[in-house]
């Protein structure tokens, strides 16, 4: 046992888990979004930025708003699932960095006040985020199906009007069915990956 | 309880985890590398592209080379730790792309033909890889120290000198000791990060 998480979580969170593309019809509550939330916020991020916002789409009007801006291959699936999260940056992190570092306080001028650098640094930090809030929908026992094919410009323009959110991903989440899953791609070996100098 | 994660392994991931600044004085070995790959690679990127690399920095005239590339802050730590990892993006992971996605071949030149497409799309989905990367030490009873404060150019340079690898964060290993951790930082309330449409 080279690990030492135990092999049911290895199986919940990695082994056993894939992207969905189906879900049991069961709804996904607040309350477990608040509980993954409350698991993944503590995952680092560079200087504490935390720039990862998640916007929840409940009701009928938001999600087939959101339906429209989605590719082809990703409507069906988005339009059943119990429950559709858009995953975007705060461009405006910065704001919230005097709270979120309080002994760095002059963090948030010295580093962050040209827009560019933000939308480097938030989106990176960010996606870092997206990991580790698709192994927290896992934890609470749910299956992610994570997406990126959409049209990003008309998405920021339907639920970011004011320009300060940039979506990065899509994500369904619900209760993992039989017809969730396709079969597993293969993944490249560790020699391909993993270079020792 | 919500989650389906049971709370030892919560601790381990995220709760009780932290970033490490200091280590115990026992070294990393590869056999713990490979493990730690071995259960992350499953964790999903769009087309299943993978397109971060790990660079384990070993010997005393790589880790100097690395070294002289952080800023100050970065050093003393970062020459102490018991192994040191690059991460970075491959630009040309689409090359490997008929071979993790053997449904889809055309989707190497359909969508990855040019660079500054895979520029973003491997930046963007190694970001995500590299969250599950810091799970995945921790799940190995690890710790990690994550850092993006260095020369990025000078990295490049000096490691991947054929520029077919861009660095994105160097992450300092090691066994977690009492002097590891400093204070954990506030994080957002659900109510800051999440909004229901």
């Amino acid at each position: 046992m080279t690990l030492a998480l135990d092999s049911a979580a290895q199986d919940l969170l990695f082994r056993e888990a894939h992207t969905a593309h189906a879900f049991a019809d069961e709804p996904v509550t607040d309350e477990q979004l608040r509980a993954v939330y409350d698991l993944v916020k503590y995952g680092p991020t560079a200087f504490n930025q935390s720039p990862l916002r998640i916007t929840l789409v409940r009701s009928p009007e938001a999600r087939e708003r959101l339906v429209r801006q989605l590719s082809e291959g990703n409507r069906a699936k988005t339009a059943a699932a119990p429950l559709t999260a858009i995953l975007s940056v705060d461009l405006d992190f910065h704001e919230r960095l005097p709270e979120l570092l309080p002994h760095a306080p002059g963090l948030k001028d010295r580093f962050f006040s040209e827009l560019p650098v933000r939308e480097a640094a938030g989106g990176f930090n960010a996606a870092i985020q997206i990991g580790y809030f698709i192994v927290g929908i896992r934890a609470a026992g749910l299956a992610a199906g994570p997406m990126t094919g959409f049209d990003a410009e008309g998405i920021d323009k339907e639920f970011f009007g004011d320009g300060r959110q940039k979506v990065l991903a899509v994500v369904n989440i619900g209760r993992p069915c039989e017809e969730s899953y396709r079969p597993r791609s293969p993944r490249l070996a560790y020699e391909d990956v993993v270079t020792t100098v």
